[in-house]
């Protein structure tokens, strides 16, 4: 199942997320694209191994998200000169129980199979990346940088040892929940709310493991209190790893100022999402909505589409939103969450996230290709090439050093690696 | 660590088991390789993926037993005509305690992960196989067949659940125990004798549980009390990868011939086994043990040397064997155990697991491209192409289909597959 879709279902009332516009984004400047391809580029969440269990889905070749909804391949990510990220091994909440948890267990092992065959099969072009060390080194050959990580805790919760087995894979982060409460935490986006007032029992040992084992925890979809308490509990810095500032738009899945100043002050980092819903509100349009709800009665479940009636709904989907101007979530109001954030705990302690594949994307960024944008948009609000370097890499990698220097024994490399 | 190794250090006496003899096996006719070569081949108990995971060693590559032990690759299957085989997730029984099951259960994931990650590395020239009939789909494509088997379910001591994990990752075999008894099962060779007298009452779930998913039982390395009892219990035929008979040489891994006969009468399948210590005695010789004794304490852990360590110890070691004629198993001595065998129950009860890379190997057959010796030496017994047929594969995949059919729901592709 696409975790793209899974997102925008799962969102609740995401009639309109993040579109894939159909005008290309607007170039960037040689002298941005220049810094920009100086920078060793990170992002923290790409939800993009979903596709790679889709037959015949091929991460080596050029897709087209106006076809099948795919944002991050090898040639965009070359176009948009990312140089690597951490591939998420993400599993959807689901019934917390035995059967449930063996479930979660299952699919996160062979979604963790699935990023390492993909390393496997293009080892001419990708590497897996194990210490904070490798990013450079994979970087200088050429090679497309995989860290793994995990968003959502669920598969441990039959049993957190195995936090270490995912850890010899090669996992190196680690998020408690997703959209809602587990046994580790609570969500930050819970219909229900709080149910453990922050992490439970398990989630404490789960910050602890992670430690041990030299992870870097995630906070993203977590509650406020269980930012909180990783902060109060955790001997390494915590990051967002795609979250949003609530200044700039009040939603669950933002932070507010005194916590980003408290996760800076841990030596924290907030990766900065493009997941529209979380960006900003959109002007209310019953005659939109309704034409919008039609449409996706008519085509179902995307996930059961084939590949010509997915680019089908795509594209009336894209006619449609181009017949309602401002329904769609804009690449300057995601630069607002990030300029705040940088205005505010200034740029050791901020990065880039933006949830690609999993529902992020923004009019006038609308897949990875586009990612230099960002670097300009930096550049034109004063900011130097080495606080980019920092926003780019430099900050999440450093957490990374963190998390490997207090591991015990320190972090290695994982197997076949 | 080396499979091949540990066999041999855990074997107890096994100062002598095969060696790599510095002569190659002797040619084979024009003729019966033309037959060998319209075979579909499997072996099914090939240790390689201890391999697999070595730094800087290549599947792909022609190796040289002379040279590291190693016994099977790509180019040397081909020289062999050996169209794929079972490949073994082995993992040497260790403490049965909560961290010793979790350390087994990280180690099997990290070698199926190693056998998908070399599928997937090279799959211009191999395929991972789910169900029986993707062996001749994947032979027809020129690729090679790979299937994968547990050796030993100490792995799932901790859960058993873990065999759904195992079944999902693509294993489509599983043995009870290896060298020592376990929680499942008594082995063969525990020098404690039985724990159980035969299958644990978790053993017995393992049965219904491998049913339940489609798995071939495979009773090599259990006791004869096991073998009974799977007999007894198990829905779908039981397989003995890699085993002997008793009758010709009297060693409790090898079968007698009244289990044997309860087994075919079942429509299970002995697959015959080239280890040299469940072949034959070899006549005593204290000077040629002590010289041996002396050449492996001078060079102390073999998995600790470097290649050309490595190669110098080997060399050395055929120079002292060679100095004792008649200090090897060989080639004869092998087809003595089959020939019985297809005596006793026929060509629709016996197959061939050689256990390379974990132990075989004879004088005269010392590594896979030396098997159409067996496919000649049959011809010359007087067994038709057809037999062969059964012999090379048949009988194995009609365990495999029948476990398929038990299953249910009926066992489907491994994720990525």
């Amino acid at each position: 199942m696409r975790s793209g879709i899974v997102h925008l279902l799962l969102a609740g009332g995401a009639l309109l997320a993040h579109g894939a516009p159909a005008q290309s984004a607007p170039a960037v400047s040689r002298a941005a694209k220049a810094v920009h391809n100086r920078l060793l580029t990170l992002d923290t969440h790409l939800d993009t191994p979903a596709n790679f269990a889709r037959n015949g889905w091929d991460f080596a070749a050029r897709h087209d998200a106006l076809k099948d909804f795919a944002q991050v391949d090898l040639p965009r990510m070359k176009a948009g000169g990312l140089d690597g990220g951490f591939f998420a091994i993400y599993t959807p909440q689901g019934p917390r129980t035995p059967e449930g948890n063996a479930a979660a267990r299952d699919s996160a092992l062979l979604r963790a199979t699935a990023i390492r065959e993909m390393a496997a099969r293009l080892h001419d072009r990708v590497e897996l990346a194990f210490t904070a060390a490798d990013a450079a080194r994979i970087a200088a050959s050429g090679k497309t940088i995989v860290y793994q990580s995990m968003e959502n805790a669920y598969p441990l919760e039959g049993d957190l040892g195995l936090l270490a087995t995912f850890q010899k894979l090669g996992v190196r982060m680690v998020g408690a929940a997703h959209f809602l409460n587990n046994d580790f935490a609570d969500s930050a986006t819970d219909p229900k709310g709080a149910e453990w007032g922050g992490l439970s029992p398990l989630g404490r040992r789960l910050v602890q493991d992670a430690n041990r084992l030299g992870l870097v925890l995630d906070a993203s979809h977590s509650s406020d209190a269980v930012l909180d308490q990783m902060l109060a509990l955790s001997a390494t810095p915590i990051i967002l790893s795609h979250s949003g500032c609530r200044a700039v738009y009040d939603h669950p899945r933002n932070v507010d100022d005194a916590r980003l100043k408290a996760l800076a002050a841990k030596g924290g980092v907030i990766q900065m999402n493009a997941y529209g819903n979380y960006l900003a509100d959109i002007p209310a349009n019953p005659e939109r909505d309704a034409a919008m709800k039609a449409l996706n009665a008519r085509y179902g479940d995307r996930d059961a589409l084939t590949p010509e009636r997915t680019a089908a709904y795509i594209a009336e989907r894209e006619a449609l939103l181009a017949r309602y101007p401002g329904s769609e979530r804009t690449f300057d109001q995601f630069m607002a969450h990030m300029l705040h954030a940088l205005k505010l705990v200034g740029p050791d302690h901020v990065g880039i996230g933006l949830d690609w594949d999993g529902g992020g994307g923004v009019a006038g960024m609308e897949d990875v290709s586009a990612v230099p944008r960002i670097t300009e948009a930096l550049l034109k609000a004063g900011y130097s090439e080495a606080d980019l370097a920092k926003i780019w890499s430099g900050n999440v990698l450093r957490l990374l050093s963190a998390a490997e220097a207090a591991a015990s024994p320190p972090a290695a490399a994982g197997a076949g690696g």
